[in-house]
């Protein structure tokens, strides 16, 4: 069935059904009224937004809906990660020719749900409309108690790490552009990592607990997006390329490219942080995943990020990451916001 | 300039310069990081989404740009309205095609402002990407202090009624659409009530704070949006034709469509809202704007609402308002959510 037969408030009801088994207790109205409205007894409230458009930023080509659904969901989880804070509810506006299957559309929104169970968080409320292209806007609203991280805290003298591995999203996507084939585990690794990325909601949490103040997610590569937490905050930072954690797979399948993957592909959605010696010391005692130390904060012109060899000599950076609007090179892969 | 010229953190900066007069002091963060954060001591959250898509929503041969950027918002403060909360932070998403020029979105970004300042509203944060045509998702949260307004609290015995008057947005389009030539008020009337509608968020918080329950605001039109409350509250409605407050430049300048222009225009957003007797004639003393006793709530299949006429004979009605999917007739207006 496409939507335009089963409409629009048929769609509304369906979605309904799909995301009722995240609803909480604290929300007192969700998707079918004006507005969603949920109880909080939490300080601070967190807001972020995104916007998907079909062959900007994926195509169904090569992701099925169910991982378009998480995705959608993920980044957006991933930001409020890189607050300290707690998502609890998201909004999801969708712009649908009418022509699409709602089989795809219900997928779409099971992939959501099931991630959003993953994370106690519920979809409550949203928006559909026509559109001549699939548009995906989310809205996620999170809570923290007290310290939240921001990308304008960082100080001169703050190491810089990140969690886990860099590089696996953008491979993945060069290996579903090119149709590269690659063993069993690299296949379903890669693809993995670039279409379900998961949000590191518990050790945002864990960072903003225990002294971190300054952190960013990896959406649009390291270099890019560790530009902006020192563009922010006044400062500059010099990395060690040595130290880069390259996810093993890409090391493995891509050796020529790997470094430059890990530090400019994108969409990682791992937490990239700084903060003094001893804080990273104490937070990787409590952090559930691995941590690196790749460089530190300096006082340089400000925005400004260094990479060096193991020797100490400067590594010229290209352009450091993806923006949108500029031209795409061939091999580039789409990032998000 | 075209914004494929300024780059996307160009335009992120534009956008932060336009809207920090909006700035309030309990936002602690806003455009420019992961998320936007602010301090609350409210105990209930409101939030509400809304996309609208070039040429499906607006054309922007009949509408400017600043006019684009109050109703964007505006529709969005009406949802938070129409759950009697009070609207204070919104999030921007904006798909845009490379080749638009900047003032053009620099001007959305001050009809956003304009409004915002207005309400005391926060323009938060939010995300640009390349689109191949104008996609704009804004989502708005809110607050309320304790009892809010829903769809689902209508009840048999409570009289409907409805704020200021209706069809003048409706009208309006038309007369954009088909180059209507009418008197200079009228002109410039019905062009304000389609392109620049006045959410009615005093009127919303006035009707919770004084016992009433259920209320809607009017998008898809007064037939259709009283339907979905008598939907999601068990009940039915039964209207009077002859009370139905058509806005007087409608019944001058479309005599033989004022009516059914009021009845199923849509995008009026005035408030629609049920309460007995008493409560109603209490609010009509509080309420800043005009109020209109157009029918009842009665026991009746769930969703129906019948018109009469003075005599007490039913009216028929036709397809009752605006639903995405469905095919456009060719006067119809093209409505919001």
């Amino acid at each position: 069935m496409k939507v335009s037969e089963l409409g629009e408030f048929g769609l509304i009801e369906l979605f309904a059904q799909i995301v009722s088994r995240s609803r909480g207790e604290a929300l007192l109205v969700d998707i079918g009224d004006d507005a969603a409205a949920w109880r909080t007894e939490a300080p601070i409230q967190l807001a972020t937004c995104d916007a998907l458009i079909e062959d900007v930023h994926f195509t169904l080509s090569t992701t099925t809906w169910r991982e378009l659904g998480w995705k959608s969901l993920a980044v957006n989880l991933s930001d409020i990660a890189a607050m300290g804070g707690l998502p609890k509810y998201a909004l999801v506006s969708l712009g649908l020719p009418g022509d699409t299957e709602v089989e795809g559309v219900a997928q779409l929104y099971e992939g959501m749900a099931e991630l959003a169970r993953l994370f106690g968080v519920a979809i409550a409320g949203g928006d559909v409309v026509a559109a001549p292209l699939l548009v995906l806007s989310l809205a996620v609203l999170g809570e923290a108690q007290g310290d939240i991280l921001t990308r304008g805290a960082a100080s001169p003298g703050d190491q810089v790490a990140v969690t886990g591995f860099l590089g696996a999203s953008a491979a993945g996507l060069l290996m579903l552009r090119k149709g590269l084939q690659l063993d069993g585990e690299a296949t379903s690794s890669l693809r993995q990592a670039h279409l379900k990325p998961y949000p590191r909601v518990a050790e945002g949490q864990i960072l903003a607990r225990h002294g971190v103040k300054a952190a960013i997610d990896l959406s649009d590569g390291l270099i890019a997006d560790l530009g902006k937490v020192c563009q922010a905050s006044g400062v500059g930072a010099n990395l060690r390329a040595e130290s880069i954690p390259v996810h093993p797979l890409v090391s493995a399948n891509f050796e020529k490219d790997c470094l430059s993957l890990a530090l400019s592909g994108g969409e990682d959605y791992e937490l990239l942080f700084t903060a003094t010696t001893e804080v990273i010391d104490e937070v990787n005692k409590l952090l559930p995943c691995p941590v690196t130390v790749i460089g530190e904060i300096v006082e340089q012109e400000p925005g400004r990020v260094r990479l060096f060899d193991e020797r100490g000599r400067e590594i010229q950076l290209g352009r450091g990451g993806w923006e949108h609007f500029a031209p795409r090179r061939e091999d580039e892969p789409p990032g998000g916001g």
